[in-house]
């Protein structure tokens, strides 16, 4: 009963198999090799458009890379207030792009509404010469609520960023499980909603250690290359990078892996919601339930060695906090995520929350 | 016949296997897993020391991380005019460590002699306002060359950077193609000859992409954690990384690797030696050889599909040279070096070399 | 009537004078003369202890250099979300600290609440890797709102910071305007309340460009002049900050000049105060006016050559906010504003207002 | 008899009759003033030329600022290994450039010479992932050794420097010296020659602390204002820079006061050159001596209350470093040197040379 992270989990057998396929032979370094290429190839046709890809091995460098490479060290990056990029990277953005400041947005379940962007978009005046300058927007999707948003927000959002000539970034580390419940395409979750940059992560997901930064706009990724080297960032063996993409994107691996954390999640949601006592904050829209429940369920579900992290109840909104005897906790479901775990897990909470 | 680089070859079969039978079950992320707690339990019994341990899936990242922790802003890092960190790593020492300045000193085949540190040294006078300071010295082992540092060379070194206040690191890409060469323990060739942070590399020797930085002085590291993380080098998945290093250090099986391939180079220097018009550059001494021969012999080679790189002639003292007609070549052996392969390159540079 | 900024105004006739005296002589250069030293030794007395002084001439670098020598690039720096390092000097301490993150914290009237910098501390538990690391708290006195801390509010704050291993700077551009308010010592507003660093400026109270770094706690300083001279901060000739800081310290004269600004401001206050439909927002206790007036004083202020900026609303609780036909602004008074101007400033708004 | 820096001196009277008149009035703040506003036409007039100029305080700032607009995080500076910017800023280019890194080349008396800079160039081909990418060469008029380069010297270097994708940076600390010694227009001294972006000193020559960054090239500039705003080097009273700049240049005020410390370093080279046993070690060009004499008349000097720096040996070809007894010393004259100083200085040297 692991429901601590995505994190947890290894990688899928056909992403394992490919790496170990991988592993014959003798190839260039640093990416000039075939496997590297064809993920590049691959990619391309998965989001419908002639793009620049770099592959890396974490999240926080995937994001932190490819915000460097849309803002200046004197920009502002406009982002949720509790984005990843913002909580949970330890200032990696900060680090890459030597300096930007870091714009947080208010917003409920995790997603900027339109309003907030204008605010701070207008607070952040182009030309202003003592404040940091407007440059870009980071959205997550899926967010770090578990929430999504459709494509017609991403896309009102993004309108609003250019006509402020501020780019758009996509921090995809839960890409799949967004695109999944939203039956789109990747295009249509991203540059055809206006999205410059994105961040598409797959170690969450069923790879052990995979990212793609994908650019639309080739030339906004001109630096990228030595950005991504001086930060450490370009693998030696890099066919080993290209490997788990390809697997994972092959014949649509990823989306079936997607398909069953969110309908983990579903389950998960739906077998709590029916437990009196238990709330679920926020729409379940991927793979990640927050949710407050009582504290004697805390108790029996550690007891019985679940795995779940709390969560700060400064994220719900006051009247939504958890009352004394209550516990706000976040739960996520991966690819192998079991049902009978699910059912076991809810079936502690039902018990020890009617106790 | 592939002598580019020791990143060309993929990962040894015990390694992979290794990262295979990591991958099943769920496990905390971000390093706090069991294997990763091992492997740092397990570099300590090898340096025969407590020490402070950090994996990272990169050479770059392990080298400018490591600097970041030994030097601040304003600090001078000494180190070899054309070592890794100052010519191949893209700047990165200089981002990790917020803008450090990179000292290069001369030095014959990559090494660097302690009159040259001490010239180095005394240009930068700890407590004139003007300059930066002293802080780091950098010693590769192997160094870019091929060569090595005896123990009492280390020794020396570090006695005279420690009298200026200065910290030992050693780039230890190829560590255990040095040590196998020295015949003598890891313990003898850091700490005890005053290295305080090496930079453990087995990527080139049989990982996919693993390397440890290991600090001996544990009051140095205590901020590394962080470092690491906003410089995405935490792997999110970390039991990857960590069941790589478990599988290389097991039962001497880095040595062997290491072994192997210095034991082709010596192959190899042993057969170029032999012919006319060839000239090997500096002692061979790990599993690199630098070596001056014939154009006729590098047509010949690449007609028959041989990978290697020309290197710079500007590394040579002047009289040294290739003259018209010739050629300056890196050749790089690897644990997956065929003997075979080896024999044929030789002939090939024979029989052109005599037309 | 420039109410714009008490930057509009020059240095005063003594500040001057003593920098048309220190310029007869040679004298070592970077600040190796004796009205350096002097100057250091004078503000040891103000502040009745030993301490580490480094002149420099703007206020942004005396507060991005101070907090630089607080925080770690993987810090947090706690500080009002609309001070003046939040949100006026163009990412300066992100910069000079290497990609620290500033923390805005909420505040009425410009200042932190005790409530508001427990929450933010809370959310920056120490030793959590994925996030920045608690470095420095930031306190402005006076405020960007024209308002002040008591001395007992600024303890207990600094206490708050201390306990959780946080180190306390006050940007004090208004320093002497605040102190003349309290009525009480240097020492008191500053270290005996727990300040460890504090900006004094003198630039917007009587001196051309002069601004002191005092760092109480001597060990915070030890890298400061490396830090001070790669920032480009380290004036060839030393002097011209020390004369003007020698003669803004003599015989009180830096009081009396806030005195002057302050009574200023009180007098205009008054005046504003007494108008039909005009609203001073906040306390005035320092040199700073924040008023809601009709837009018809604001077209008759222009008209008469009045000089200030409108002020952001959104710095408002929203039923504060300006009503359509009205406007907010800022007044600041200097050492130089005179009563007639002040004067006739409110008689245009009264006769506007009741237009 | 002060010949340490001539920064030692203070300000002309010219300039600090200027300072004192700009203090009258209220004055729009951080260069909004009409002052700085015709200092900027002035030096378009100055340089024949429209172009982007900007006042800071030290230079330092001019030539880390100048810099940091010029290359990217990954870029290389190319300058003499014994320049200014790489010897004497206490790695502030680093810091401004957020880590780009100097490449030092060997030379002469201070002087790049075009084959160094070749070889240097041919070490850094543009597109090479591993490496920092060509951006910026930064010569130094007059040299730290004292010399000048003749505006075809500078011409060929930055021919060779464009040709590489590479802009030039002048480092004109003592602009002026070079100037009165070539006699030619600071238009041939720098664009016609090809400069992109001088920094033009007045520090050294008769302002308080006065310098211009002046771009030839008005796109390299568009981010500037945000660059010294967030270095903390815009002046919040902007009038005060502007008035040392028109001053200085007014009525060749600044070729003045550079001729007279030319003339003394002349007079005093003159002198010593006549004394057997002392040795200059370089051509005179500008105001600066670098001496070969014997301790003995060290000794004398100082008894006699003269100043000035030991510099090092290791600039000087072995054969020429001073022998046992001797000593190897900088004279810098300037705008207040006196002759009576000077010939009182030669009396010594030569007295005790001849003991």
């Amino acid at each position: 009963m692991d429901f601590a992270s995505d994190n947890a989990s290894g990688a899928s057998r056909k992403v394992l198999e490919a790496l170990v396929a991988a592993n014959e032979g003798s190839f260039p370094a640093y990416g000039g090799d075939p496997l590297t290429q064809a993920a590049e190839q691959r990619l391309a046709e998965v989001f419908e458009r002639d793009c620049a890809v770099f592959l890396v091995a974490t999240g926080t460098a995937s994001n932190a890379l490819a915000l460097s490479a849309l803002t200046p060290p004197f920009g502002a990056i406009f982002c949720h207030a509790h984005a990843h990029v913002m909580d949970d990277e330890c200032g990696a953005p900060e680090f890459f792009s030597a300096g930007a400041k870091l714009v947080g947005m208010p917003g409920v379940a995790g997603k900027i509404a339109p309003s907030d962007l204008k605010t701070a978009l207008a607070a952040y005046p182009r030309g202003l010469v003592k404040q940091v300058q407007p440059a870009a927007l980071s959205l997550a999707q899926a967010t770090e609520s578990g929430t999504i948003y459709t494509c017609a927000e991403i896309a009102e959002l993004a309108r609003m960023a250019h006509a402020a000539g501020v780019s758009v970034h996509l921090d995809g580390a839960r890409f799949a499980n967004a695109l999944v419940t939203l039956d789109c395409s990747p295009a249509d979750m991203t540059w055809r909603a206006g999205v410059d940059v994105v961040s598409l992560g797959a170690s969450k997901n069923g790879a052990l250690a995979c990212e793609a930064v994908v650019f639309f706009d080739k030339a906004k990724a001109v630096d990228f290359g030595y950005r991504r080297k001086r930060g450490g960032h370009t693998l030696s063996k890099g066919r080993f990078l290209a490997a788990q993409m390809l697997a994972w994107l092959d014949d649509g691996h990823w989306l079936q892996l997607a398909r069953h954390s969110n309908a983990c999640a579903q389950r998960l949601a739906g077998a709590l919601g029916l437990i009196e006592g238990v709330r679920i904050a926020w729409p379940v829209e991927a793979n990640e339930l927050f949710v407050v429940m009582p504290r004697r369920a805390d108790v029996a579900l550690k007891a019985a060695g679940a795995r779940y992290y709390e969560w700060s109840a400064e994220r719900l909104a006051p009247p939504e906090r958890p009352a004394d005897g209550a516990i706000f906790v976040r739960l996520v479901t991966s690819f192998i995520t079991r049902e009978d775990d699910i059912d076991r897990f809810a079936a502690i909470v039902a018990k020890a929350s009617a106790a």
